[in-house]
């Protein structure tokens, strides 16, 4: 029944949230003299004492005592006597697990989005150093239309920027303090939530005590948002893979981020991004762990609650780990123009812009898809690229075509062409990218 | 393969979003001198009357045309020629269907925060109709504490505020136009995508294009909503079930939201409830489905995101009749007053008040709790409650008891003691009804 | 990236398997003469010296080696030299570790298995004890008919019996050894696969290298039946809480299995309950976890699959403790007769039964529903139940009643009149609880 | 409400087997003299003349009605009159549900299992097509060693075997007629259950009827037997997506199951294998769906069983169609044998024959990793590929290496070598091959 029950062995992560918060309540007791000066002195002074010999790895966490909470209080009794037993006056287990649960993920908060910051400017980087450069844009993972590689970083970029809005709305929603809801009904004794609340750093405190034992859906807020931050990473890892793969052969990967081969030292496997694109399952998975355990538990605290701390530990640590190892790898990454040049100059890639082209002479979209249709089948036919057809043979396809149709026949001029808010074009990106670096300077970490 | 691929038999319920999509693209090409004013008016009335039809129900759709996109442009160029055939320029079908489910969650999103508004004044309304009225608060779905039954039904008030702001927060998120991506990589044609976004009620345009249609956490963050308000009507619908049951006996719903029995005239099975429980597992479900779709996808559009829509109908559909009808649920239910109170009175629930005011005498709290603890054991030998003991039995276990605590042994007492902010005291309870109305009253709906 | 990529925290459990699986390929690479005798006998005995190690808790696991498979193989070729290398020889680590997890979990399914069995006669012994014993039976959570205790025990029974049945289902498609795939495509070296699954318990071996190095799909298997294990765990737990709450009062669970309250002595938790209920959360999201690890994964090995052994140890684990628990608290449960009796006597839970009687008589099922509805109506009018009324009022009713309803109006008389097989009459159960007392008589454990 | 209650609008899907079991049912109660021949004789009649009426699309299914069981029943009372109304007897709708949904899903398994087979045996069928052909194996998606075609195909034979064998445990354990448990608790009329089942082809009666009416574990092994088998065709999807790009090359997928682009001929979407395993989402979001539902529901019937028919016919649907387009979609696929043996000459895919070879030899297997390892280093060096140097370069790196090395070092000479059991050994492959093709060729579809 002990192994059973007990959640020292996970919950002991909490302690410095448990601590900080017991310090806080402690000294309210003795403003509003619920508990004289010196025994909030004595408790706060036992506090730092028994939380300096966890940080030293000395402290010895026992399961019959259940979790972090009865711990640390135990261990405070033994230490300076009565005046830990009044430490508990005005709270339970209840608010003060919720408060706690409630500091820690405001800590992971503020860390993962410090990481999603980092791996942004990453990815700003490679942009910046590979400005110009084309590759192939895919649809269907077929080669479509050339984009520029600062491009197609900076799609991540915007992903991971409604990320981070994601977890900093997140953080301001949870960023309410439960203490003084008591077991569920709140207490008679004259506290001061808003004093505590305030030395903790929250915004606020909850405006219902019930609701503050029950709920734990900022939880399941994080724990969604991190899920989405995987599935994100996910793609990002997806395409490393493919980009390391021979048929690609677009990036090569740092060695310490790969496992080699002994008997074959060309080959590198992609161990990280496979790894962080598993990891996708484990984030959704606890996700859904969550959900599926509060689903129809009625108020206010039921034990089901205590599964909530694994699942939001393995999330954050999960993400966090996978946010930061990209940024690195990223940092290592190497593009292999040579390929990537060759990949992009095959392909018709540049089809779109020739109907573009033709639209831009007045012929009407779908009709001028038909003659650049009529022209690619008879370059395939030939073995030649558009680019490679004369005027006058172009010109049999269409009359309106003229000289200055080569312009956006060449990745480089298809690309670049496209100078649309937000399009690929070399003047646009260039927009895009000192408008990002700037956002992201702004941000301090 | 038409079969397996068509989805018109459900994107059809993006026709609205469709054609609002169109008119403002086909007034931003007139106006950039891309098309005529000609061909803008001949594509807008083309529009309208295609518009008109599907309202009234007397459109075709054609499965062989694949999806609602197709078909209304077909059936505009079929109606207005060439013209219709010039709608298409500088778009595509990946920024078209971005743009057509970015409009329709934002509606839905609308919508919903209007739903959980509704519901929390109807739970505003149960409170304010039973101020004062004390019923059992439980953990572990064990009696605990007295509660006020206004306080009950607040704590589900603030889960749906949450709730409010998640929703809101994920419109603004999803709030921008990603019209003007094209496939993937912009366009080399002179258009005006904030024109267009401002036409179409945007706050901005989309930074990217390879993100704009490659990324769906918009739809992710709305599922991710839509699962936490269905999982916090799960816990209502529960205790409603609980509550309706004969050994709670605490509410009665009213006839229509329940199937009777025809030999049983007094059973009456809380169908509603049950099935809102139920619900909550194709909303999570639904939430699952497209993390896994969009789980290691490269970018940019691949097929697999046809599979966001389905889930996102679903669980906009579930989620707002969900809410609309427990709203009216609650306006039909009659609290069985007698039965809660016969509840309230018995199960020493005051037990943590003598507790507290022991603790108000100087008691530490640990051994406050030895005090009570005894006399409790000492009542249920007796088959007394705490209040019925008298002073001198009282001072038997504690001589701190003074003839004061009788004021907190009844359950109105030991209730409206708990003044502490956000707690169940009525004074507490009171104010935080008329905060909440006004805040509710200041929503516009 | 160590830190990110070792795997021997969590795989350091299939250290058993491991040396298993290596004893086995050693043995048979000296039988064919691969290795000599004398390479074979160092092997041997140097895996078992670092398995008596292991055990013994004195090996020291290091990170930087990765995972288990690679420091039980270094400390071996530190212990015993050259003949340590050739250990490798004509295998991979992909098929050693995809079978060292299928021998773990058959290990695992034959525990759980042996749990499964061990709750169906906690059960049995329960419904056994309390035989005779009438309860209300739920629909809606609504009383509906009267049943035996023993009746509704014994309906888990069944659930359970399937779930051995599905389990034991797992454990035989599993039951194939994949050793000999090597990398992915075999192997030149003229090994035998039959006589290393033979040595190792194996039904035979698996049929294609490629399959057996890229597939998991017998632990997704293994993960779902945990997870449908779970929720029928969650059932009987949500049950437990209802009957242990003040309003049933159905059950007393012992001390051991509720935390109490210090200053309620009579409040009892049933926390186990609540933590197995809870616990389905989970045991759902480590199948979901790995379903979307595996998802979109082209073959052979990917790094990902390295995240499917957390969410199996972690299911295995959470389902075998849940089961064992399970099975003493029933062992130490309590029903209270007299609650249970009270309430079964009153509802009108006899109503069908008197339906059921006037369909004997020859009314049609239908218009005996009527009949029953306007006496139950009159019986809520008058205050009293339908065993109440007199034959000649019950005759105003129906003219075909006779003396002989009386036999069904209580619940006892309800409850055995139904005869049908599968039903709840004392004869039928105590025919199902012989039946099942033999069958589970018969299965070893 | 209507609305909201309302199923017939999905399980109007029941309606043959709602009157399969109906008329049995009826046949049965006649023999049994509970309802007369002729009202036997008119029941089922009139239940023929509604299925003819359901079958012809004539049948008006009315919401107000609920559900497929209420319309029918209605339907035929206002047919054949008050024999109609004694169908109902001896039987409720919870045991009716439970009857149509076994029934229904045990159809599902037989066509699904039937689908399966297909697919195996087009797969078969360019194995044997195929048969001799050289492909890279791959791990990490990087080249790893070469493979038979073949050998990878058989591969996914494999796991729709696994596939198939869990949806015959799932039909086997389901295939139990619940009807005859009514309610909840059996009847005392004296009806057959046996003689029931045994019409409607069950092998037996489920053995507890509150079991019978309350738990739906066979739906769920159900939907975690479709994850798992659109999770396998997730992966050869994947695959097939791979081998469709340019970069690949490997396969040419027909045209009917692409899109193309109007403007790039050449371009060929492979739209069927990206929905595909985009729908392995929505199948993994209905198992959880209905495992959340059930979650934590005391026994026995609540109205949130309701949610369980979506799901399953959801997972059915698709996962049925996705086979047999798969299926289709085999069949007409093309190897690009130029393009995949330019891939299989390249990339030192022969360096673990090499390795093996010197093990042959006698050398331990971690010291031949050496060895290789400075081999290919010099070919890396020389731009060259192992089979390219001379014996005597070679002997350079070990001496042991003789004139026979060059029967491994080319593609066909590594991959015909590895002849153990299941490997991909052109002998090896052949048997698999002739195994797999006489299995299949003996179940009959």
């Amino acid at each position: 029944v002990e192994a059973f029950t007990a959640s020292v062995h996970f919950d002991a992560r909490l302690y410095r949230e448990d601590i900080a918060g017991s310090r806080a309540h402690a000294r309210m007791l003795a403003r509003q003299g619920i508990i004289s000066q010196a025994e909030c002195d004595a408790i706060t002074a036992g506090l730092d004492a028994i939380e300096a010999e966890i940080e030293a790895g000395t402290f010895q966490f026992r399961p019959e005592l259940e979790d972090v909470h009865m711990n640390i209080e135990a261990a405070l009794v033994e230490r300076i006597g009565d005046a830990g037993k009044k430490l508990h006056t005005a709270r339970s287990r209840n608010d003060q697990v919720a408060l706690d649960l409630r500091l820690y993920l405001r800590r992971r908060c503020d860390e993962i989005a410090g990481h999603l910051l980092d791996l942004q400017r990453a990815l700003v980087r490679q942009a910046e150093a590979n400005l110009g450069r084309i590759m192939p844009g895919y649809t269907h993972l077929q080669r479509a239309q050339p984009v520029l590689i600062s491009h197609h970083l900076l799609a991540y970029v915007e992903m991971f920027e409604r990320d981070r809005g994601r977890i900093t709305d997140c953080r301001r929603r949870l960023n309410q303090s439960p203490l003084g809801a008591a077991a569920l009904a709140g207490t008679g004794l004259p506290i001061d939530r808003h004093a505590v609340a305030a030395e903790l750093g929250f915004d606020g405190v909850t405006a219902n005590s019930m609701d503050s034992v029950a709920d734990r859906d900022f939880a399941l807020e994080f724990l969604a948002s991190c899920a989405i931050i995987q599935v994100h990473l996910s793609r990002l890892a997806e395409e490393l893979v493919l980009w390391a793969s021979t048929e690609f052969g677009f990036i090569e990967l740092a060695d310490a981020y790969c496992t080699g081969s002994s008997i074959m030292p060309q080959k590198k496997n992609p161990d990280i991004p496979e790894l962080i694109r598993g990891k996708s399952g484990r984030v959704i998975g606890n996700l859904v762990s969550l959900l599926t355990t509060v689903k129809g538990l009625p108020l206010t605290y039921n034990r089901d609650l205590q599964e909530d701390k694994e699942p939001v530990f393995d999330s954050a640590d999960t993400v966090a780990a996978s946010l930061a190892i990209t940024a690195e790898l990223l940092d290592h990454l190497r593009f292999n123009h040579k390929r990537i040049e060759a990949a992009v100059t095959a392909g018709f890639m540049t089809a779109t812009d020739l109907a573009d082209y033709l639209v831009g002479k007045g012929i009407p979209f779908r009709e001028a898809h038909g003659v650049v249709g009529r022209a690619v089948a008879h370059c395939l036919e030939r073995g030649c690229d558009l680019a490679d057809l004369s005027l006058a043979e172009l010109q049999r396809f269409s009359p309106v075509i003229e000289e200055d149709v080569f312009a956006v026949l060449t990745p480089a001029g298809s690309a670049n062409s496209r100078i649309s808010t937000g399009g690929t074009g070399l003047e646009a990106v260039r927009e895009a990218l000192a408008a990002t670096r700037q956002r992201l300077d702004a941000c301090t970490r």
